[in-house]
C-alpha cells in the first residue's frame, strides 16, 4: 500500500486523490475540533469553505462554528477551540464549521474515494480505518498560511508509525516526504506538547491566550473514532 | 539570525532571497559534483540552465558537464558523477555544468546577496561561511522532479545542526520546515548512506548502476571549502 504525504494544501492537486483514501490533518485546530465535536455527540460536522457558505447551510437547531485569523467569527455560536465542542452543547446537533485551512483542505480532497479527518487525538484509529479501506492513501497536511505546519507533519509521521505497527511493518510504502515525517515523529514523540508550543501556529495561539487549545490538541489517541466524509457531512466511524 | 528552509525549487519565490545568503542543496548530485570539481582544482564551475546555454558558454579549454534523466549528455566531457570531477582532468579548467535540478536552483537564487552551494561533503564549511556573512539565510533544497528530495532535507538539517554548534546554540531561528529537517538529521545522522540509498533519487541512480555516486555523496564534511557564486561562476571560498 502506497502512502503519499502532501506538505500543505497548496501542494495538493486533484489527480493525486483519485481512487485513494485521503486523510486530512489540521492539528491546530480544525481536525482536532471535528474529532472532538463528533466524539462529544454532534450528529455531524459540515465543513464550509466560506462564512457565507456556512450561514447558508444553517438549518434550525444547527450550530455555527469556526474562525478567521484564529478568532471566533462574529455571530457564530462557537470558535475553533476543540474544548468548546467537548461540552454537552453539541449533543445531537449538526455543526457547520468554517476554518482558514482545515475545512479548505477537506474540500480539496473530496475527489478521493474516502476522506478521513485525523489529528493527534485520533491518529491510531485513523491509521487503522485507512488500512481497512484497502486503498492507496494520500495524507494531506493542511498547513497554515500556505506553508508547511510542523504539527501536521508530526501527525502524518504518527499515522505512518501506527500503520506500520498495525501492519506488522509490512507492505507500507511512502515517499521521501513521508519518510522525513516518520523521522520527525520518531525524534519528537516524547516532546509533542513542546513541539506544538514552539510551532508557528502554536506561537500565534499563545499570543491570543489560547494555550489550553494547544495542550488539548497535543493529547494522543484519546479518541478511538474517526470523522469520515459521507456526502457533504463528516460523521463518526470507528 | 533567521534561517528559512525551502522544500523544493518550486516553492522558491524571488522575494525570499533579497538581502539574504542563499544556500543551494542538491546532494544527488549537482552540488556534490560542484564541490568536488572545485576542490579538485577546477578554476570555476559555471551553472548553465540548458544544454544550449552550456554549449554557448564553452570557450577553448573549458569542460562541458551535466546530465539529463541522470545520464551524461551526448557530446559532453563528463556526466554528473562527482567522482568524474575528482581526477586531475579538471585542474585549472573551467567547468560548464547543466543538471536538471541543481543548476536550476542556483539560477533561481541569484537575487540573494550571497549564494553558496552545499552538500553533505562540505556542510560544516558552508554553515561556517554562511554565519560569517552575517545575513539572514535561505536554505533551498533543490528537490527532484518538482518534489521534495529527502537527501536535500537531510543536508538542510545538517547545516542547521552545524550552525547551532558553531554559534553555541544561540541566535539561530528557523521555520517549521527547518525544525522538521533538524529532527530528520538528528534521527538519521548515523544512517546517512542507507537514507540516500532508499531515497527516490537514490533508487533512480541504483537502477542506472550508479551506486558508487550515492556512496560518494553520502560522505560528510570531507571538503573544507565552499562553492561561492561570484558573477556567473562558482569559485572556491573557505
Amino acid at each position: 500500500m502506497m502512502v503519499q504525504v502532501i506538505s500543505s494544501v497548496n501542494e495538493a492537486c486533484v489527480a493525486k486523490f483519485h481512487h485513494r483514501t485521503a486523510i486530512v490533518i489540521d492539528v491546530l485546530r480544525a481536525t482536532s475540533t471535528i474529532a472532538t465535536a463528533l466524539s462529544s455527540g454532534a450528529s455531524s460536522v459540515i465543513p464550509a469553505e466560506t462564512v457565507m457558505d456556512a450561514k447558508a447551510l444553517q438549518r434550525p437547531g444547527d450550530l455555527l462554528g469556526g474562525e478567521r485569523f484564529c478568532r471566533k467569527i462574529s455571530g457564530f455560536d462557537y470558535g475553533n477551540s476543540p474544548a468548546e465542542y467537548a461540552a454537552d452543547a453539541v449533543k445531537g446537533r449538526r455543526v457547520i464549521l468554517t476554518t482558514t485551512n482545515g475545512t479548505r483542505a477537506i474540500h480539496k480532497s473530496t475527489r478521493a474515494e474516502h476522506v478521513l479527518a485525523a489529528s493527534l487525538l485520533n491518529a491510531e484509529a485513523c491509521a487503522k480505518l485507512a488500512l481497512e479501506l484497502r486503498r492507496d492513501i494520500v495524507i494531506m497536511c493542511a498547513g497554515s498560511h500556505d506553508e508547511f505546519a510542523i504539527e501536521d507533519g508530526l501527525c502524518a509521521g504518527m499515522l505512518l508509525h501506527h500503520m506500520r505497527c498495525l501492519n506488522g511493518g509490512a507492505g507500507i510504502e511512502t515517499d521521501d516526504f513521508g519518510v522525513a515525517m516518520e523521522s520527525l515523529y520518531a525524534e519528537r514523540r516524547h516532546r509533542i506538547e513542546e513541539l506544538l508550543m514552539n510551532s508557528a501556529s502554536g506561537k500565534r495561539l499563545l499570543k491570543l491566550g489560547q494555550k489550553q487549545d494547544i495542550e488539548f490538541c497535543a493529547r494522543t489517541n484519546t479518541i478511538r473514532e474517526v470523522p469520515y466524509l459521507s456526502g457533504d457531512q463528516l460523521v463518526l466511524r470507528s
